[in-house]
Parts: C-alpha cells; sequence; structure tokens
C-alpha cells in the first residue's frame, strides 16, 4: 500500500495524546463554565435521517452533506438514507419536538462535539471538526440573551482567551437604520449583506458594491458607510436610530443586553456595533460577536432567532444562543504540553524474576493516584531503560536490581536532578506521593 | 411531518442530560485509571477511507459497514468512497503504519468513542454504540498482558462493578489441548468454535456437536467435553496439558499472567478456565474475559494478537489488548440521579427592575463554583418561580422583591425545609458556597 493510505481521510485529523489531551482538556473547562450557568449537555446521534438535514443549509449547504448509503439489498440503488451531522442546530430543533414536554421549560442546553462537512479541506479547514453550541429555547426574556452572553464569555474567560470583546447589534437597530437611511425595503436584505463586508473591505469599495451590486442611490450609500465608519459612529446611529420606531425598540435591546450582561462580562468589555450584521438572515432580534486581540475574524457569535427552531421543524418557540469557536481557540492557544501530561514514576525492571514485586510497586503507587508505567520493551540495561523514562517525561524512576532487593530497598531515582535514595517497599507511597502532583 | 419522523434514526439514541451525565461519569472514571496506566488517548475520525474498512471484519461484518456516498459529481455514482468506524482496532493499526516511529515504543494507547454497525437493532444492541478498548503495540513481554489486564479491572473497579472474575486461557494451552486429545489438526478451529458454546449450551450438546457439526469421534467429543466441565477441570486440564510441549508453553503463560496481575486484581478474582476459548481466531497468546456476578455475558475481554497489527495492514509488531463493554456496564449500573446533578442556587425574578441585581448576584455564585440558574420564562409570581426551582431540583432559591431591595436583604431560601433567611447581598457567596457541594 502507499503509505499515504495511511493518512486520515481528506480533512481529517487523527489526535494524539498531547493534541487530544489539550482539546479535551479545553472541551472540559467549557462544560464547567456551562454546567455553573445550568445549561444541560446533549448528544445527539452522529448521523441522521437525510430528510432531516436536506433543505436546511441552502443549496450550498446542501452539496456538503456527507450522505450514507442504504444498506443490504438497498446498497445498489446507490441512494443515501442517512447523513452525518451537519451542525448542532437541526438535531436540537428535532430534539425539542420530539421531547418537547419532558425537556424543562425553557430548555437551556449545550451541544459540543464533531460536525461533518464536505467542505474543500484547507488551513484551518476541516471536514471533521468540533462545534460548541449553547442555546435557550422557549424564553423571551432578555435575561436569556444575556446568560448566553455570559456563559461564552465565561467560557472564554475559563480557557484562558485574553483581552476580548462582546461586539453587540440587533436586527430591529439594522432594521431601523435601513428605515432612516431610506433603503427601499426590497434592497434591504443586499445592503445588510454589503455592510457586513466594512470589517474586511475598505469604505469606499463598500460603498461602490451598496451602488453596484445593491442598486442603491450613491448619496445613501456614502452617507451610510460613512457614518457607520466615523469615530463617532455610535454617537451617529444612537441619534439616527432614535427617530424610527424599530430603532427605538433595537437600541433598547441593545442597551438591556448591554445592562445585564455587565455584572459578569463588565460595561469595558462590550460594545455596540453598529455595523454588526451577523450573515444569517435567520436571527430576529440581538445579535453579537465576540472578537479577541490577536486573532483574525471572531471567535464566538450568536443572537436571538425567534423562529429558527420551526423552520428546521421544530414547534415555534423563541429561541437564543451562541457558539464558539472552538477549533479555532484550541488553534490559537498556547500549544505547550502542560507539567499534568507527564508520568509520576517510571518503574524500570532489570531482573525479570522481580516482575511480580515490580507490579505490586505499580499497583500501589496507582492505588494512590500516580501515573505509573512499567518497563514493556526487552532491554535488561539500566541506561536503555532510564533513558525511556526521560523520553516519558517521567518525574522518577524505581530502581529494582539484585542488590537492592537484597537490601530490602528500592531505589528511587529523580529524574529531574539524577539524585538517588533507597526507600523501603511498604514506605514507598508516602515517599512518592507528596512529591507528584496528582494525575489527571 | 408524522411524530416519528423525530425520532432519532433507527438504533441511535440521543442523550438528556442524566443519561449523558451518567455516561460521561463512567467514561471519565475509565479514563482516569488508564491515564494512571501510562495510556495514551488516540482519537481517530469518524470515518476512514473505505478500502481500509472492507475486507477487515470478515464478509458479514463487510455488510454492516455505514458506507458514505461520493460527493459533487460523483454522488450520482452511487459509489461509496468514505466509512463509518467499525472498530477501534482497524484506526489503531493505520495509525501505527503511519505514524510508526514518532510513537512511544511500546505504543500504549486507549481509544473510547462512538462506532457504528448497521446490525438490526434490538434490545441492548445500536446501529451507534460507543466501545472502549486499551492496546499495548509493539511488547512482546508477559508485563504488557498483566498491565491490559489489571487496567480493564482497575476500571471496572473504579466504575463500580462488583464482583467480577478474570477467566484466563491461552491460544498455545488450547492447542495443547487439541494436541493432547489427539483432535486431529484440520478439525481443531471448528472444534474449538463449539467448545466456546460450553458456556450457554448443555454438555451433551456440545458433544453431539462435535461429532455431527466437526466430524469428531464420539469418544473424543465425549471424553473433551466431560474432562472440560469436571469439577476438577483444572486439574485434569494442567495434568493434560504437561503432555504437550504447547501446552506447557501455554500454562506457563497462564500462570506468568495469574502472577503479574495478582498484586493488582487478587488472586481470588482471577481463574485459569481452560474452557475459555473466545471466538476470533487472530489471538496468538493469553486470552482473558471478564464476566461479573448478575451480568450475563462478559463485560471485558481480550488477550495477545501478535500479527493482527499486520494482518490490518499496519506493520509486524506483537501487541495484546482488551475491551470493556461500556455500554453494557453503563445500561446495568445503578441508574438514580446522582446529588452532583442538582442546581445549587435557582435565583427567581419577581421584580423585573432588578434584573440586572440579579445578574449580578448569579456572576458571583458562579465565580464561587455554584451551578446557579436565573428564572428565564415570563410569570412574575413567586409561587410559580419557586416550583420551577423545585422542578429544577435547587438546594436553595433567590428571592428579590421590592421589600428585600428596600431592606438591603436578598431571601435565601433553603428548598429542602423551606426555611428563609435575610442575607445582605455582599454575604451571599459566604452564605451559600459553604453550604452546596462544588458543582462539576
Amino acid at each position: 500500500m502507499a503509505s499515504q493510505q495511511f493518512e486520515p481521510p481528506s480533512g481529517t485529523r487523527d489526535f494524539l495524546a498531547d493534541a487530544l489531551r489539550r482539546r479535551e482538556r479545553v472541551f472540559t473547562q467549557i462544560r464547567e463554565v456551562f454546567a455553573r450557568y445550568g445549561f444541560e449537555p446533549l448528544q445527539t446521534p452522529a448521523f441522521e435521517r437525510l430528510e432531516t438535514l436536506t433543505g436546511k443549509y441552502g443549496d450550498e449547504g446542501d452539496k456538503l452533506i456527507f450522505k450514507i448509503l442504504r444498506r443490504g439489498e438497498h446498497e445498489a440503488t446507490g441512494e443515501a438514507d442517512l447523513a452525518l451531522r451537519y451542525d448542532m442546530t437541526v438535531p436540537l430543533a428535532r430534539v425539542v419536538a420530539t421531547y418537547g414536554s419532558k425537556l424543562p421549560t425553557p430548555y437551556k442546553r449545550y451541544a459540543m462535539g464533531p460536525v461533518w462537512r464536505a467542505d474543500r479541506p484547507g488551513k484551518g479547514r476541516f471536514r471533521e471538526f468540533a462545534q460548541c453550541d449553547v442555546d435557550v429555547v422557549g424564553s423571551s426574556s432578555p435575561l436569556a440573551d444575556a446568560e448566553t452572553v455570559c456563559a461564552l464569555s465565561d467560557a472564554l474567560d475559563a480557557v484562558g482567551v485574553r483581552d476580548f470583546t462582546v461586539l453587540v447589534n440587533s436586527r430591529q437597530a439594522l432594521a431601523g437604520l435601513l428605515e432612516v437611511y431610506g433603503v427601499p425595503s426590497d434592497l434591504g436584505g443586499g445592503v445588510l449583506i454589503t455592510l457586513d463586508k466594512l470589517d474586511k473591505l475598505p469604505p469606499d469599495k463598500v460603498a461602490a458594491e451598496l451602488v453596484d451590486a445593491r442598486s442603491l442611490s450613491p448619496g445613501t450609500a456614502e452617507k451610510l458607510v460613512a457614518d457607520l465608519t466615523a469615530f463617532d459612529a455610535v454617537e451617529r446611529m444612537r441619534g439616527a436610530l432614535a427617530g424610527s420606531e424599530a430603532g427605538r425598540a433595537g437600541l433598547d435591546e441593545i442597551d438591556r443586553l448591554l445592562e445585564l450582561a455587565a455584572p459578569k462580562v463588565g460595561k469595558d468589555r462590550m460594545a455596540f456595533t453598529p455595523r454588526l450584521v451577523r450573515g444569517l438572515d435567520y436571527y430576529t432580534g440581538v445579535i453579537f460577536e465576540i472578537t479577541a486581540e490577536g486573532m483574525p475574524g471572531s471567535i464566538a457569535s450568536g443572537g436571538r432567532y425567534d423562529h429558527l427552531i420551526e423552520a428546521l421543524g421544530g414547534p415555534d418557540v423563541p429561541a437564543c444562543g451562541g457558539s464558539l469557536g472552538v477549533e479555532r481557540i484550541i488553534g490559537l492557544l498556547d500549544q505547550t504540553a502542560e507539567d499534568g501530561d507527564r508520568t509520576d514514576v517510571a518503574v524500570t525492571l532489570i531482573a525479570p524474576d522481580t516482575a511480580a514485586e515490580i507490579m505490586g510497586f505499580a499497583a500501589r503507587l496507582r492505588d494512590a493516584g500516580l501515573r505509573t508505567e512499567i518497563y514493556l520493551a526487552s532491554s535488561r540495561k539500566l541506561a536503555k531503560q532510564l533513558k525511556w523514562a526521560a523520553d516519558r517525561r517521567a518525574r522518577f524512576a524505581l530502581i529494582y536490581g539484585a542488590a537492592d532487593r537484597e537490601a530490602g530497598v528500592v531505589t528511587v531515582r529523580d529524574m529531574d536532578t539524577g539524585d538517588q535514595s533507597q526507600v523501603p517497599p511498604e514506605e514507598l507511597v508516602a515517599h512518592l506521593a507528596g512529591r507528584c502532583a496528582p494525575s489527571s
């Protein structure tokens, strides 16, 4: 076989120990935060019925769904009946539809796990990647929006993301904006899509696109872009939005969210951001994105989407939620291995007839919670086995040769300093437990 | 849509909070044990290239593989190019082939996660289910076999399985058995498959099958079955096996494993079991099964399989390993919700203008690690909100009405006793932290 055939399939990854432990650590930290907020975990199957997924992600999305061939006699038809999970929201809608009254009201759930998309793989873009969502289904309270923002922000703090900012806007404020600037209502959607590019393109390009691609009058386009990108954009917008009912309602929503999330997030880490659009058109209320110093793009986002659950096949219930860009966050966090990954004790075996005694030492150390490994290769040379202990990043090595046995002691070698001490077997645990961190 | 369409696909399950937390708790306990033994986690993708999996599980197995349709322009061909993971061993062989020298030697890894098989769903039989494997690749040391048995046994202790026994045998001992009883070598494989049924069928049925289906002479069949099922079967077998070279080598292997695993497992929880066969013919050395009081069948099994990694496409390296029947174990463990799942503090909201203050209380409680929930539905009636707090199994409810606010206190209600006390907001954390268990 060509060696390429041993690589994982295109766009997927094997996670060996260090990378996996780093991922799991981040997932655990996030889970702990969500649990403190009373979000409940939900895990749905890796695949859904094909018809549950098709038509939910647009034409482009549909093409990226991994479909599973029917089985047995139906395999030859070449038809699919199942498909791999594409996101966490459609399964949520299905669960709300299935379990309705058995779920708490509101249903606050988090979901964290892989999703699969047949995208062209690229730098930082995978076909199997983790998503991490929190949602509150069945509450229209502004507190639900605030709880979502607080939980995500708290999770970012927990995993060690520094200097992030929560950008806040509202779909109602955007509707008011279009109204106040006299954008014809049939052009509104396209105008917003173009305005969404203000953080990537220079203002004049955006203004040009508003005219060329969105048929907006040059005067309106220029004024809109100038006001949104001015140093005092927030004040200009607050002034402008006050002149529209939708605008005022939007500002109220925004201010309410800023007020309610402030005790946790802090006022200085949140900002009303009038040009924040969020591409997806299912949002109905407040929207937000979280950006961090040194990380291009956003690391979390979300908002209120009061009719999405129904559109996805569930009941018509108000809902809000957000996503952590957990793959990006893991990719950007410090990659250094941590002390917790070290082996506490590496047990050498130089005299084969001591194997059973050695297993006994290991059993006692492990019972005391120490991460203990036994030499399993075939060399009987101490130097080679100490090299192995060093490779395993062991704190201590145990040596139990004929002389040790005769003297009734075990030699404990500090692998960092090279110091050795003779310890009676019955004192091994007491001797080592205090000197090793608890294993995880 | 018919409501059945909201069910998860046939053979799969949605895990809601309680069930998922129970599963995760078991997984975490097992992971901690494996880590203490120096087994490293490995996570491979949910799918592999189709050709990596086909031909590895026999004809029956091949039919149960979930195949993924090619995408884009190739979708219409009805061909598959990927397939869902069917077990943890083939991906291990692929990883050993890919990362060879980058892996520690020996490579001790555990893998825990879902696999998918298109089996007919039934009671306790799923199409998506978790597997949990430990393996040592690259060591032929008897210590590696013992470490595997100890790690699995330790994991069973950790998750709370009581009264289990490790049944031990050896492929070499079985070869010796066939030799000593004069079974023609071409009949050996079939004879072992039939003998494997001794724990399900009465001895005379097994003897009859040996004659009818396996062409064994009636005298040999009867003697074999009688000796294997005698009350002193172990002594008879020890005597018989001493007369064959393979038999003696097998007994040595078995005794070595019993000796080396004894410090951890305990002599009284292990037993040489001459009639233990283990169906899979890739085992080459010691084999074992773990059975538990009150659980039919085995809850863990494994052995040495020195050429399997090569047969699966990897290099030719000695290896041994075992599997925990983690779905069965979870299914049989105590199903009661545990205290750790309780909400610590349920925060009511009866005066809407106190929302921001309430968010502040919640933020401080969560920062102190307390699992805290805020009332997000629309009622402003205290009775209804206390009902919600009870439904959430909260230990305490916070009440902050106009009178409380005026008095500068928060009312803390003990939900178990109904006792209420007035606490100044700045003392809330101190008041509650000691009375709630740390949230997990």
